[in-house]
């Protein structure tokens, strides 16, 4: 607070007397350096996030307009907002915080709430880091499509990830995920943005679904019409476990690889689905979170979160990714994990039960919201 | 049993008027072809199986010499031995048995015990399939150095695997499984085996590893005494989890591509390690299966379950390459999953505890058994 007053008032005097101090020319440049970086310092509120930005302020404020300052600062803002808002929804429990640093450059924050009275396990990560990235992973980005040089790459990634597991059954699990990435080859640096936030109910209720996806496709809209519809299909299809020909959930939208119309355009509409996360998925919480339940809602829950971990452990890109990358941190990556799941041998709920009724739409994904094809031919 | 009486009796006629048979010279081939099934079938008693051999009783009867035969026999009769001995332990569960076919060739018998008061899951499986081997799965073989045509290709696998999670915190996990595979190239066919024991605990006890171990290189010890060293290695190496820097356990034998000396030395090595499975588990289920744990034990013992889950989806080859095959049955491959699995952020047990001690002895394999290097240079 002190801190802030003597700054608030350097920088009244300084204005007041900004033609005075012009004046000092030979002592010019190097302090009005210094200012600038001490001013614009007051623009990063680290109030508003959980823990300090994993990259240096003075970094941070001296590139305000390079992509990598922006994402920073927007996922460690998305984090604290999503952070608080489920504190507000588990009145007994806090977040605990890990903010750790990775050898090989960079680091994350690590926010984690468990045993809760309405979460069972919260995990919200976000992570900053560059370094070199292996052959493997470069030729898996380069299998999808994306033209980079062979080889280890310099790369830079910042993201924010989430996977919220409820006590309630009747309260779905969301998870979301938004990122950046830069990685430099001999022909220069390419960037792109991903993500996505998709929906897993225990049981289904085809209200929270359109509410879900409806807020998504909203958030979509504004920035290109042919977003949700391409973009709730490639969910469908990503969250896929294929052994039991069954979606992980109820979807929502997926993306990766989004590289145009430009950089600006592609970070506002990734901020916008970020922020949409919280009006998607709260008011559900709040809509079941006193809902009554039994023991066998209770195992039905814990028999769909081991499918839960099949689809991490087997199938997830992001989880391999993760695990595979040297100095990767497990313990962030693994954060997705339920606090309890169970296996069972052939367990095959009945047809005309809530457990079937939800395992029909896992096998055959419906279209929650309208939207129309036509769409998906014109740019908005 | 009315059949099995006809059976004998036409073998008591067949033996008594033999020489009144071999009169009948003319029909002689054909007659007595026949009736070396018909006699031959004695010898395959299936109430030495849980259900009905995989390939017909006429099949097998007819190839007794075969090792795909002989190999079908011998995990049959294992699968009955364990099961059997496994119900004896626990009083009030039987296993639930299911004999699956696969539609590109062969299938298996699955046997589950759930819930039980010993067992919280037990899974013995065995399966004889053949078909054609995806191309993926032939680059894997060749990858780990078999010298195999490219492509796909025919094949046969015949194997036993089984996992036992007792409800006991006190008693260990067993996993095993023996199988044998036959592919065939333009080179011609080509046969090995593999497979291997070992063993989970969630509380150290040397007595038992010592017991686990020294019965395993006893097996090995009659076949070759280089064996029990280096597949003692192997398993320290397979049952790897990287991304902690931990062995699922204390380990036990792994060993695959064996082809040598000969397939009947093979065969008979592979049978005596799986014959060695009761001796080597039993006793130690019977000396903890009622000692006394709380919640604190139970609780680690779900938190190690998580282990093993991701060992087994993130990393074991077995599980993969089943998944990854056409029409593989995925209930019979997750059967090695604990019925309840648990995982925390962050749980590091103290040092000085039962939970730290088991964690130490994981990040540094043990030698539980002396064994001499200079056998690893000599055969036996």
């Amino acid at each position: 607070m002190i801190f802030k007053v003597i700054v608030k008032n350097c920088c009244v005097v300084y204005h007041q007397r900004k033609r005075e101090f012009c004046k000092l020319r030979k002592y010019g440049t190097i302090f009005t350096g210094a200012l600038a970086i001490f001013t614009s310092k007051q623009t990063i509120n680290t109030e508003e996030f959980m823990a300090l930005p994993i990259t240096s302020l003075e970094h941070l404020s001296s590139q305000p307009n390079d992509m990598k300052t922006k994402m920073e600062l927007m996922i460690l803002k998305v984090q604290k907002e999503f952070c608080d808002a489920l504190e507000k929804e588990d009145d007994c429990s806090k977040f605990l915080v890990d903010r750790w640093q990775r050898k090989e450059g960079g680091g994350g924050i690590t926010c984690v709430l468990q045993d809760g009275q309405v979460f069972e396990k919260a995990g919200v990560n976000i992570s900053v880091v560059s370094g070199t990235l292996p052959a493997a992973a470069v030729a898996q980005m380069r299998s999808r499509g994306r033209k980079l040089g062979e080889g280890q790459l310099p790369f830079f990634a910042a993201g924010i990830s989430a996977v919220i597991h409820p006590v309630n059954p009747m309260v779905p699990t969301i998870h979301f995920n938004y990122r950046y990435f830069e990685v430099r080859d001999d022909e220069g640096t390419q960037w792109w943005f991903g993500g996505g936030t998709d929906l897993t109910p225990y049981y289904l209720n085809a209200a929270d679904a359109v509410h879900f996806h409806q807020t998504l496709k909203n958030a979509c809209d504004k920035h290109d019409k042919t977003y949700y519809g391409k973009f709730k299909k490639w969910c469908d299809d990503y969250f896929h476990i294929p052994h039991r020909g069954e979606r992980r959930g109820v979807g929502g939208i997926f993306f990766d690889d989004l590289d145009s119309p430009g950089s600006e355009e592609c970070f506002e509409f990734v901020t916008e689905c970020a922020n949409s996360v919280i009006p998607s998925y709260i008011p559900l919480v709040q809509r079941h979170k006193t809902a009554k339940y039994t023991n066998v809602e209770r195992e039905w829950q814990l028999l769909r979160r081991g499918r839960y971990v099949e689809f991490n452990l087997i199938y997830d890109r992001g989880t391999k990714f993760g695990l595979y990358t040297p100095g990767a941190r497990y313990e962030s990556i693994l954060m997705s994990l339920p606090l309890h799941a169970r296996w069972e041998y052939m367990h095959v709920p009945k047809e005309n039960t809530p457990e079937g009724e939800l395992l029909a739409v896992l096998r055959n994904p419906k279209d929650w919201v309208e939207y129309s094809c036509e769409d998906e031919n014109k740019t908005s």
